[in-house]
């Protein structure tokens, strides 16, 4: 078997979680890192097991070998990092968010247009099996017309004050942080799943901590919660650390989402419901193998991730039979299949099944008008 | 002992369950009741059981035996009903909501200040145990400062354009439906739990169905569901059967509350999730039982309704011991239960435990404010 | 309307529960308590609302008003007060068990038989509405022929050597604690819903604390939770805590239980899951609201209690809509209901809806032969 | 970074799922894969991306490039393979039952003590790592001296007579069924938790279908259900579908276990409860991410998998943040991952941290005394 040779840029908490969902698939191969430096690149490539380490981006962009590129790198260097790639003929797995902004999404999505190469964003969510299978449930018209969708996106990585992080610095993580980071996921979700468009918001944000405490020296995602209280600077925050946000849909059909990232207890949990002329479906990613079917006139349902009861194009983001559960790491698995199947066939399909830099801008271009609604108090269309 | 002696108006489906209710206090005897005209009234009390039936409402009040009257009568009859209680010195006990307007609203609280009398509104909810164990939670500092407020309370018997009730109607039910119904009780928990007010609101509403199936006879509530589609009348709806409302609170905290009537598989839960600055509580009206207690750095709690478990102030609201499910019928008793040890000492407590008509009036004024922020399309202050 | 008039024994912990119970109900009406002493009954009767107050059972028994009376005195006086209460024409409703040995309750029995008058135990449990639609499923098929059962019943109420109670003394409670107590709500049940019978058993059993403290002066049943370690004397248990016992039933099929009173944090938990050719059904008395229907090639249900989607038999037992629970108080009232419409009769139907005499012997019946395989460390037949 | 180099012979249904989870680990690389022929074992390992096939087993022996070797065969061919890997000195992780019969399985344990070579059987459920958590705190005497253990593994697979497998011929399988196959998942786990050894098993099968349908051609475990009613033999079954098992643990506590194959709705769930005199524990195969702690005077607690919540044996086998879900698959990898620490290391622990060649010993003497013990139908000493 040839192998797809891939280098992945950007070794913080999610470039290796991409290393190892890659190397689950039988036709695919990472055989290059990238990470800032040298030395650090060549010490983690070690530890990663990884052949080569490229102190330099572009010098992995120059690597013949490697067709695909991943791009996990802090946000704000999404955009040039997967610009410079698409011009160096590689396709395109980039986390999100795609760029900083709107514009530079827009270059983004005609640049790989232009290339043809296959361009793809990291919205794992979508690839819970259960997440397919509500919007096959949608697409048969098994729910009906969809009435209201409501959403909660809950975290508590940044409860205290001396919870700190890049994401926390707006001239990394962009102007908004909670909707941004986890709101773009969730509103992914809603509409890939009921597959409305948001026409209009209206939002309501608060920043819990206005004031945060940074320590002295670096730390990674999540790994904050280990963090003595030594060492630290003050630091104001202009961030949101919860929102809410309404939504209305192109069908006139209306919804509403709240993130937090400052929820006791709730370590990132995200809450769906969508509710139509037929029936209602809930899903939450702390029980991620089971969805439930809510019924007017019969018991309701919970319908586990099981191959041989969900649709068929659930089916295909199955690897174990029921009752053995799959998680968080699977979804990245099961994205990264999509991809390379297109990336073995050389170019960006026609309708792909995996989300492209297209959903990237789409997300971007709505938290764009989330944060606009934010600032003018009222309802924005997008 | 001497047994307080009660007359209850309104036959419906809340009547007989507050009579239900009102039995199994030791101290506290039925002996009347009022519905539409003489035969209705007797056959009604024969079923019942009670001693004494009244066709005229007013024929009630001149009992002089009757110390207090239940008004379960529906909607539009509260106000003049409950008006003419106190007026004839009588304490009263009224479904909700209190009256049509915030203004019959304000004239009820006054009088009823005026007479002195036992005033209650039947919130009936903030008496699941756990509810008030939650406030006392609060009281005592257990969540810290409270950040946000998620809440949803989600019907489905209003899920077909055949669903049909005098609910739906505006001249008996007022501008509001989902909202006034369903919303209020949300809105006075959330109140009641956090010890904030709201101030300002922001609301979204839908009419999923904009033209009902009216049936050309009477029908209780929640009985509609057995309804067959025979002699219907189409009957255009002004009212909302979903909405979201954005809320900010006195002390700037936020937080957002969904109701609907049209969710098929809910038949009538409501989602409460409060966090606060130290933990975060979240309680579910199918499983009253629990309350979940959220927390950063330590295993998060389940808590039953437990007598010895729970605050002694919600351990007074509990009858059988922990693993005993209590449920609806129960808050109703324990409600009554404050209410009449109030009625025993003949006046209305500086400090009542119970919902008072002071509260009827607030849930009103927020309903009203609510309609207004959905009719402007804006923020409005409460 | 003319009420029947009821006398209520033994006013400890389940009596009340009796009269609150009774209460509910519009055509019955608890006229007199019986406690042990005249000073205690009034007293009781007085806190209770109840008019008449006897001293002594016999005179209780004497009252030609009293059509039916209700026995909750501690276990060991449930024989003679039957017998005597049957002697005396009374219809009778008993607690469990019914007699301290199977030759008691046999000859309460044919006792029963021979006067003609309602006999009823309380086993409440039953009337748990979806445990009748579980019992109904299996009469109507719905579960095929059952293959297995597995249940559970956990208490945490007797978890320490200090937690002391009556029940712990074999001379007031009989040779079996555990089993007898709550596992014999758990075989009741498990008959009840499968129509099959036990024909043989096979058990182990656990006293995990061989010695407890007794405190010196008297406590109510579940409030030894309450108590100090001081005052105590040393006593040596002969009863179980824990108990398993493996069955097999008149059909072949097979089946387990395990009963235990010193599970931490099961507070009184019941598990029933019964599989069959067709179905699964799985209940659990933390949330009796819901039963849990397993299924091979379709997704698995969760069926509310709602009136609306029950079988009709199990309707009948549910005084509230889907979404506003029930509980543990609302099993004696329908429980009640059920014996009272035949007390209105006058006599025991041929086929009663209700647990009898027959029923309570019939549990005293299979603890013995768990109580003899246990000894035997032997299969036993029943 | 020098790696590990891997064979796996047995591509079935497990061969490929420990190939997938040995290839996230960055040490480690699966050279080559056996099969039953030259053809089939170079299509599979084309599909599975592996470089070298063997149609002969004895030939990867021979490869000298391979370190260790998986072997994932049908149950019968595990103990010639396990000790020609053993005799060709390489390092061997074997599916469980490690043998057909005790004296086999004592031989291996044997040989390999005597070789030095890392041994491992894939119970892989302890790698869950709130299994891990719970053992941790039993060791830490968090849940006190334990009173009892409650145990139930339930599957759906074999559900209707027209479910077929390899497993369930006996010549294949051994003779019993859903004892070997799942129950001896479910008693590694419980010596594991508590570190308690069973020695004395009281058990009762049955077999629900007494007679199955063979299909004609071959299906692979799980796939089953997917079969059609043709082509079909008939076939007497002599395992059984369910059993229960009475426990008695060398500190005198007691315990039971039901497993089955045949229970509706359930497709492959194990619920396991231990009860201390400190805390009870709970843990379900379904939610795996959360364990519920159960206390006497306090809330109970519900645990996230959660690397900063969890003990520090436990946060070892977590690679992803609380809230992010990890499963099944994630099991072996962990189980790996300490596997081929050793392997590295050339030489088996002195006290493993995996689960070895003894494990795999005792769950099939564990498994045999439970066969005698239901064909005597009396307790057996183990």
């Amino acid at each position: 078997m040839q192998k797809t040779k891939v280098g992945v840029a950007g070794l913080g908490f999610i470039g290796p979680a991409h290393i190892e969902a890659l190397r689950r698939l039988p036709d695919v191969e990472v055989v290059a890192v990238n990470d800032f430096g040298d030395e650090i690149a060549k010490a983690k490539a070690q530890t990663l097991g990884i052949e080569k380490a490229y102190g330099k981006f572009d010098d992995m962009l120059a690597d013949p070998e490697i067709e695909c590129v991943h791009i996990c790198t802090p946000n704000f260097l999404h955009f040039p990092m997967a610009k410079a790639a698409l011009e160096a003929g590689k396709h395109v797995v980039c986390e999100k968010p795609l760029a900083n902004t709107v514009k530079e999404a827009e270059e983004l999505v005609a640049l790989a247009a232009k290339t043809g190469k296959v361009n793809a964003v990291h919205f794992n969510l979508r690839y819970y099996p259960l997440i397919r299978h509500m919007r096959t449930m949608r697409e048969k018209g098994e729910l009906g017309n969809i009435h209201s969708v409501i959403g909660t996106y809950l975290q508590d990585w940044l409860f205290y004050a001396t919870d700190y992080n890049w994401r926390l610095e707006p001239d990394k993580s962009g102007d908004s942080r909670a909707i941004a980071d986890i709101g773009s996921h969730l509103m992914d979700l809603i509409e890939y799943i009921t597959g409305l468009e948001v026409v209009q918001v209206m939002a309501d944000f608060a920043t819990v901590h206005p004031n945060r405490k940074k320590p002295l020296k670096e730390v990674e995602t999540y790994s904050g919660k280990m963090l003595q209280p030594e060492d630290y600077a003050d630091v104001p925050i202009n961030t949101e650390d919860y929102a809410t946000v309404m939504l209305r849909f192109n069908d006139g059909s209306k919804g509403v989402i709240t993130v937090s990232q400052v929820s006791a207890g709730r370590k990132n949990r995200i809450n769906l419901e969508i509710s139509g002329s037929k029936q209602t479906v809930h899903w939450c990613s702390e029980s991620p193998n089971d969805v439930w079917i809510g019924k007017r006139d019969s018991a309701n349902e919970v319908l586990m991730r099981d191959p041989a009861l969900v649709h068929r194009e659930s089916a295909a983001l199955i690897s174990f039979p029921g009752g053995h559960n799959e998680g968080f790491p699977d979804t990245s698995k099961q994205l990264f299949k999509e991809v390379y199947k297109a990336v073995r066939e050389g170019k960006q399909p026609d309708n792909p099944s995996f989300p492209t830099f297209a959903d990237g801008l789409r997300e971007l271009l709505i938290c764009e008008r989330i944060i606009e609604s934010n600032k003018k108090q009222a309802w924005v269309n997008v």
